[in-house]
């Protein structure tokens, strides 16, 4: 569990991004809105809003307009969502359970879930296209510009694959790092640098958040790294032990638990560092940096 | 084939494509690489560019830079590979054969077709966004807008949705028409539409273009249903007879092979008529609407 201000902030994004998608997902009286009805079962799922959490903080460290970083914070949970579908499917992760409930492939089929996630991932960009996400066209372009390149072969899917080809590679330490920070990372650094771009951040302050989302990243992937070796199926809502199953390399596999911790720890501290600069308008994300170690337990 | 006219258009629409996507696709030398292989096997698997080309033509009509028409078509042409890759799968229309090849998951496998189709979308958006399309933020972001919409549950992927429903669904004609014109319309109709916007155009041509556009999406589209009866394996490069083996209605169940051919002719004059203001600079689009029918004989 969080600390009182990060809960406080994590449920206030949650509010935010839930009442977004129930205005845009309005499901036809058709046989397509099956597809639509698929695209509200994931988005409902009870996720964290991790990444549309830390867009929310970090445009309000720069008094960036509420229907401003709401709407892109929809968009980044669309796109979270459109992974988690199509990373489930039978044959990519093969993940019949997802936050607690049936993976969307089995409370649908797995054609519905193909199409959900290719529908999420335009919605993302059709948001993120309106003029209601920031009435300068430069931010627009800059926020689509900026996210296709993390959603896409350098960054999201690029992991995705790097990831399924693993089992047949010998990956080091900084072979895995780079496979996570495109995997998970570069949404995550996204979320962080979408907030900036509203905020029409100078570079200086850019880099420091930038260098925050970074160590988060990583020191999130440790701790789901740690996760899948120590908790049972009820505190990750998904099945542990697949990475071990899968013969696939982790952090824990490579350092063992003990270094695993230490280094999620260690980056942990130097994200807390970057945000030196800011007073208490950012201590949600201070919380934020412990809180992605520590989920699950 | 078409007439000489149309054949040098869609040989010069294909050629500027295959430039823009020779520069665009550099496969790295990691493990995903294997992603963007497998985004070239599909983009370089001969298709005819018909999208590309009316995107191209379109844009021709009005003085649009050979540089800005050359990148949407191809962005184009990424979200129609995308949409046949992710359509060929096994969970929806399960087709082994595409252009006479194996289709994307037979020549590598499930889990990497799903990925390039998701990195072909995402990569039609970041094209679209970057300033080499167009110096006016306006039209790249119109193009975005527009593109989303042709995609997402109102077009491409609701059409889909809809198509995977409909044998359990009693079609009539209209239904089906609606049905079409979103899983394959709405492409075609975003291909004339992105040419207009890059012209930036005014709404009364406009509106001419849109209406030769959803005629030759429809007159296409019933043409494919006579060929799936008509045709063998070699003409189309895909299994024939499909349609009729899954229990889905088409034109030709509902209007039979006589009545669908005249109603293919009718929609083809139609969209001829709607280029009546323009001279012998749309003789390209005149010929292609009349090759839409006529293509794979």
């Amino acid at each position: 569990m969080g600390t009182p201000k990060l809960e406080t902030a994590l449920k206030n994004a949650s509010e935010l991004i839930d009442q977004r998608l129930r205005d845009i997902l309005s499901v036809p009286d058709a046989p397509e809105g099956r597809v639509v009805e698929a695209m509200k079962y994931t988005l409902m799922g009870g996720g964290k809003r991790l990444r549309g959490f830390l867009c929310i903080e970090t445009a309000k460290l720069f008094d960036v307009e509420e229907t401003h970083y709401a709407r892109v914070a929809t968009s980044i949970e669309c796109a979270h969502s459109y992974s988690l579908v199509h990373d489930d499917l039978p044959a990519m992760d093969d993940d019949d359970m997802r936050r607690g409930r049936p993976s969307l492939h089995k409370a649908f089929d797995e054609a519905t879930a193909i199409l959900a996630g290719d529908a999420l991932v335009t919605l993302a960009f059709e948001i993120l296209a309106d003029e209601q996400t920031h009435p300068r066209k430069a931010v627009r372009l800059d926020l689509i510009s900026s996210f296709s390149k993390a959603l896409g072969t350098r960054g999201m899917v690029g992991g995705q694959m790097f990831d399924l080809m693993s089992p047949e590679l010998e990956l080091d330490a900084g072979a895995l790092t780079r496979l996570q920070k495109m995997k998970t990372g570069a949404l995550i650094e996204f979320s962080v640098e979408a907030g900036c771009i509203l905020g029409q951040v100078p570079d200086n302050t850019r880099i420091a958040l930038n260098a925050y989302a970074h160590d988060i990243g990583l020191a999130f992937q440790i701790a789901d790294d740690l996760l899948d070796v120590e908790a049972c199926q009820d505190d990750i809502g998904k099945t542990p032990g697949k990475d071990e199953a899968s013969g696939k390399v982790t952090f824990v596999s490579l350092l063992g638990l003990d270094r695993a911790k230490d280094q999620a720890r260690i980056l942990v501290d130097q994200a807390v560092g970057h945000l030196e600069n800011f007073g208490s308008e950012a201590d949600a994300l201070r919380e934020a940096a412990h809180y992605v170690i520590i989920r699950g337990h």
